[in-house]
């Protein structure tokens, strides 16, 4: 197989359907989305036959146990395919909303339009899930999608494909309009993620390594998600009830996701007294505690932290907490270690927040809310293609409005330059 | 001289004095602007002095009379970088502006706030006064900012960055807040366009061969301008006398900027009227026309249009034309041959403005106006640092809102997630 010419028609069909998508209206595309849900319906044995022998390749590759229940599909996680599907399509359409229309000095009148972006290449790992989580939002957002899975799970995407095609080709769009690529040839990323003549932009999502590969091998745009280093920091004039309530939530409520708080900040002043009741709530609940010299002489069982737990995303129950002299100490740890995805400070000070959420340079800055709260549904977007660590186009959580783009619309009545 | 252990320090020195820039006030913003202008005021003599150098370096080592016009420096060009700066400084400052701030389900208050990118490097060519247009947009925007001129302009381009340094210093902002390459070594280059630690986007000035080989190298964003193949099409609906006027000034107003119109489509069922006329004009202002064969058999001294021609951006007194039989055709043309800069429709009929508006997938597109409208000063962005022919983050004029980026902001009262 001729992988560069096979992806470069993959690219040109995507692109000439990307055409006809950005003229389609919210009905058709919302049509699609519930066509290919009553596909998948239909196709739930099928479905379970496929992934059946993907897993069955994975336990015979000694796949871990994650990977395997990630992979893995059911009639429950089928089903929430399905209803994800039906929430995309209740979403209102982003693109031909036109903004900001005004007249110039000139006499012509200038707004901007929102338009889709055209080609998005997703490439992502394990979970078949994602084929359709990230389908179903290129297309209500105009956009040709050229889909790139784990090889592990070529079966179950392959069968997912199917539904996406026959639920499009239902409605009278091109099959095209969705392309899962057929093929787990690596050389087949380096294609997509090149042919910037074809492909707008690449979203990746997986682990660490895989965006890092992907992003300094890229020639197209990546919006791209590292990690989520998320800090709290409990200021002198915290309600400590709210910080304890803040630092707690923050850090246990899930373990393995990007806006968990894996930094705990504690204004020197109020360490003695907040810092022994929630190493209770932290000692009960298994985590970790990782602290500076300061917090080792309050709570005396912390392992000692190091320089590189400063920087670290755990994604576990792990925690490093340090003891700060107050909010300059603070924003400039923040600034220096964090990965820029979400912050949050405890403080009922109004000059101390504003400061905080000025000065503090990450994707969400938060004040007396826990960082968990960085998210696409709680944000209201909802759903969420991935959460942005990037300054470019797109920050923090990117929903259907992160994967357009505006043009500029003039309107005049025979305007000539002078 | 280590180039990319000095190119590390110019970066490392940018990101720290970015972080002192993003928490800078508009007055302390606009004042280094003032100071600036008045360092390049009192400074006119040794600017006039530096210039003569890369004058005379230029004129020995055989620089074009086009590019000698362009390095020149003169009391009159002084004087706009001046009035330039103060233009700047009376435009609304963008950052700490919060949008759409509203409440969620779960009680937190959220909204965006514009925030400066960080660290913007420019690359460009022959023109010193581009030392001046982008830093004071770079600077007002809150973004420390690495300037890397053309070899030829080196003594102008020192003897400016001599006046910022001035002005920076005078109202307490980091001398490194503007920093110029004092090496004319292009290594410095692949340094600047690679050093994603340091650098959050890279904005290159210049032909189209320096940006595609930017483009091409970098490893950081780029906001990019290729050419602009920009397009007039007079449709069935149009009125004769807006027609004319538009083809007319959209051409011959300046003929080589990038939002001239290069290439014009006539409906056929008014070609027969529209041509002549439109001839005559193009004839008298010694514009070579290239035509179709349906225009050629209306104006028979034509030159015949070769495939090329339609994807040229000739700037020059030149203009492809091409007969249509309507707008479908016009619409399917201008998506294969333009560069998706600026399109324009003359019309009378309100669906056939809209469809083109709508279907044109251009960063800006017009009805019944003159394409040269593609401005950054037309659309009242006030400056612009370049028109981008991206879709990703900025496209069209980029003023000072494409030089920032959004953060989420949340205020709680002691939120958790559920």
């Amino acid at each position: 197989m001729d992988i560069k010419a096979y992806m470069q028609s993959v690219g040109r069909a995507a692109r000439e359907s990307s055409q006809v998508l950005a003229r389609s209206g919210s009905v058709i595309k919302n049509n699609a989305l519930m066509a290919i849900a009553d596909s998948l319906d239909k196709s739930r044995s099928n479905l379970l036959a496929a992934n059946a022998i993907d897993m069955d390749n994975g336990r015979n590759n000694g796949l871990d146990a994650a990977l395997l229940d990630r992979l893995e599909l059911n009639d429950e996680r089928i089903s929430a395919m399905i209803e994800g599907l039906r929430q995309v399509a209740e979403l209102k359409d982003p693109v031909g909303e036109i903004t900001d229309m005004g007249y110039r000095p000139s006499g012509i009148q200038l707004g901007q339009m929102r338009v889709p972006l055209g080609v998005i290449g997703i490439i992502y790992e394990s979970r078949p899930n994602v084929t359709i989580d990230a389908a179903s939002l290129c297309l209500k957002s105009g956009n040709a999608t050229i889909l790139r899975g784990g090889s592990e799970a070529i079966q179950s995407n392959q069968a997912i494909a199917a539904c996406i095609t026959s639920g499009l080709l239902s409605v009278g769009l091109p099959e095209t309009a969705v392309q899962v690529i057929n093929t787990t040839d690596r050389a087949a990323v380096g294609e997509l993620i090149t042919m910037s003549a074809f492909v707008d932009v690449i979203v990746p999502r997986g682990g660490k390594s895989l965006i890092e590969r992907i992003s300094a091998e890229a020639r197209v745009p990546v919006i791209k998600h590292l990690d989520g280093n998320c800090h709290v920091y409990i200021d002198d004039h915290a309600d400590i009830k709210k910080a304890i309530a803040i630092a707690d939530n923050a850090k246990t409520h899930r373990y393995g996701v990007c806006n968990a708080m894996e930094s705990l900040l504690i204004a020197e002043s109020v360490a003695a007294e907040v810092l022994p009741e929630l190493s209770k709530i932290y000692t009960a609940k298994e985590v970790e505690m990782r602290g500076c010299e300061k917090s080792r002489a309050i709570v005396d069982s912390m392992v000692k932290a190091s320089e590189q737990d400063w920087s670290e995303e755990y994604l576990a129950p792990v925690l490093s907490i340090k003891i700060v002299s107050g909010i300059d100490e603070a924003i400039d740890h923040i600034n220096r270690y964090s990965s820029q995805h979400t912050e949050s400070i405890v403080t009922e000070d109004f000059n101390r927040g504003r400061r905080f959420i000025a000065q503090v340079d990450s994707s969400s800055v938060m004040i007396n809310a826990s960082t968990r709260f960085a998210d696409g549904f709680e944000y209201g977007l909802g759903a969420e293609i991935g959460i942005s660590t990037d300054k470019i186009h797109a920050r923090g959580p990117v929903g259907l409005e992160g994967l357009t783009s505006q043009k500029w619309v003039v309107f005049g009545d025979g305007q000539i330059r002078q």
